[in-house]
């Protein structure tokens, strides 16, 4: 397939179906007893229940099993700043996967507002209505405020999928890797080019999991304390990176490396710049829908192991493998939050789904459309939850659809 | 069956179905070109067609379809303030309706603020997500304000159900009953019991279709300009009905009446206030679950024609024969607002479908089930909105499902 092709037939699709989603009830009113019971009078009893107890809203009504995506169209896709209307058509999207891979009953909200306080405000007024927040194209460094904010203010799970779920099946494809080509995760060097939402969670997620040499680069140069371009966020990264207080650009760091990650741009790097890279070097190359290097560019520059974000190569790194698979298991246990220990918890469940059999360098993560992984996936997250008491329910009794 | 089987059943039904309501996908990912078309790389196309043109949001994305249903949660049912979490059960049964009676797309919001600001600046902030708001169960009077900034600041329909809903079906109720009483809707003396969001609604409505005669009682009193107690809004109803500048009590309006209506209390009137009435009198009862008079008590107190709110009795009125109709008509051709004009033709086209033939004391408004109603309301909204210039498309094309 070509990609004018694709570009014909989604609009065409897209034009078709007029939306992906659709609200569709439960139950049939064929008479009117049907209409008492789910209406008034019937109604009534359900409120009232809630009303003595907010919990039974988890019960009574679809709360338990909704998240809602938010968004306010400023980082969608490739494409930016495209506004509220326009970033609808990839949140309805999301919400196809939320229900097709993990039962979740998935909302989009796309907002007509870039304040960070009314935004905060908004999802907190909506938590009444929602089991779960999946904050999704929101330009940095917004998105980081506002999912702070909200992660301290609200009782439900709150998560930016654009830093965490990429950075979950970053780690999942960088610990499956290190198992191929037998290197450990303190020793290997890595390279994290991109210092944006989602570089800088992926740098948190690795620290977290126990890597020690990360050296992140931006535009401006690599991420050093003392360089006076830094954004705060960048800072306080800088600090905890760059053990040796690198100073330079992008190809000063990526000699001897053993791993490039790229969440910046296309052609960001060349085959020269793999050449000085360590032996079985693995690079992850996730610009969209260009990468940072083609794989078969970087397999002749020696690579051991190359990731994209693209469906079209071997190993696409797609947060559908962490979203849907997160959110079910956090729905599952009724968890206030979604932890670093839940995170990692996703990531160790994904890696896991490829056994040592398979493993190759052309299968260091399961398929995007794996239906495997979103239950393992769901499963450890709820267990977690429960073991680090963020879950309000005592164990995981819902199964996916 | 008995109140108490409801309840049960009610209860066992929802928290069987865990939510009456669930978010579907309309396509099926079942390979990597699926997923390419519905989402990355396939879906930037129809962003980009909204992103230049946002007309386009209701041709690529579920937006035409689709109406929030919002509450704050503080007016539910008689049940009062009961708080945003215990109205969803409401909210979610309304969106059972829009689809069954519509094929609308309904979606609840339970807000956690009361503030009418933040209420508003949050449904605006909503704007690119839907295609119309329908205000439910907020209590008077921020009801009103919040509906009449939304209704100048958004370009899309806003429409307070428990106001206007009410209104058109207790209009088409009366139109009906004196077709069958032969009575002049410029002749009748109406008191209207229950000056709050609904009666002052009703009176409205019934004024801007041509009856003359209307006086508005509270707990307080009749409404009369100069009585102190009143608030705003029942000072400028005061101002246009109340003919004879009467005041005094329920008791003295109502005798010589022609129609009463009540959207009061339970058990408001008594059998001995009827009899005061003028012959054919007209008695709409619509206290829930407990009318103003039980309708055999009014019948052998010598009304011709009684309704109520109740599905057990003849001739319910039940706002579920207008807001789902209203709604289609007004999405189908994209209208920016629900008007004064587009809510008569809905209330004409609901009397209309009761054939002379077939009018009766018992039946002059069709049974709450009647599928024929959407769509005739519909088809009648659609027009009135095209000719009175509040549409953005030309013709009505879509059908009910």
């Amino acid at each position: 397939m070509n990609e004018r092709d694709i570009k014909e037939h989604a609009l065409q699709l897209h034009k078709e179906l007029v939306g992906k989603i659709e609200i569709v009830s439960k139950v049939n009113l064929t008479n009117a007893y049907d209409l008492s019971l789910a209406y008034t009078p019937g109604v009534a009893e359900p409120c009232k229940a809630i009303a003595q107890d907010s919990e039974a809203s988890f019960e009574q009504t679809g709360r338990g099993n909704l998240v809602a995506v938010v968004t306010d169209g400023t980082a969608v896709l490739g494409l930016g700043d495209i506004g509220p209307e326009a970033a609808m058509p990839v949140m309805e999207g999301k919400a196809v996967l939320f229900k097709q891979f993990a039962g979740v009953d998935a909302f989009p909200l796309c907002l007509a507002t870039k304040n960070v306080d009314e935004i905060v405000n908004i999802i907190k007024a909506l938590e009444p209505t929602f089991g779960g927040i999946n904050l999704e194209d929101i330009a940095s460094p917004r998105c980081f405020e506002i999912e702070e904010r909200l992660k301290k203010e609200l009782n439900i799970p709150v998560f930016h999928d654009d830093q965490h779920g990429t950075a979950i099946v970053v780690l999942a494809a960088l610990l499956n890797a290190l198992r191929l080509i037998k290197k450990s995760i303190y020793e290997v060097k890595i390279v994290l080019n991109g210092a944006g939402s989602a570089g800088i969670a992926i740098a948190k997620l690795l620290l977290k999991a126990g890597f020690k040499d990360l050296t992140l680069v931006s535009l401006e140069g690599i991420l050093c304390p003392g360089e006076e371009w830094m954004n705060d966020r960048q800072e306080k990264i800088a600090e905890v990176t760059n053990l040796r207080r690198l100073r330079g650009t992008l190809q000063d760091t990526i000699k001897n490396a053993d791993i490039f990650i790229g969440v910046s741009g296309p052609k960001a790097i060349t085959g020269a710049m793999v050449r000085t890279m360590n032996k079985d070097a693995v690079v992850l190359a996730m610009a969209n829908p260009i990468p940072e290097i083609y794989p078969e560019e970087a397999l002749e520059a020696g690579a051991a192991v190359v990731g994209t974000g693209r469906s079209d190569y071997p190993n696409q790194v797609n947060n559908v493998l962490a979203f849907p698979g997160i959110f079910r298991g956090a729905l599952n246990v009724r968890a206030t939050d979604i932890t670093e220990e839940m995170k990692l918890a996703a990531a160790y469940a994904i890696a896991g789904l490829v056994t040592d059999k398979e493993l190759s360098a052309d299968y260091i993560i399961p398929n995007a459309l794996d239906k495997r992984v979103a239950a393992r996936v769901a499963s450890a997250v709820s267990e977690v939850a429960i073991e680090t008491g963020v879950a309000r329910k005592g164990s995981s009794l819902e199964k996916i659809n």
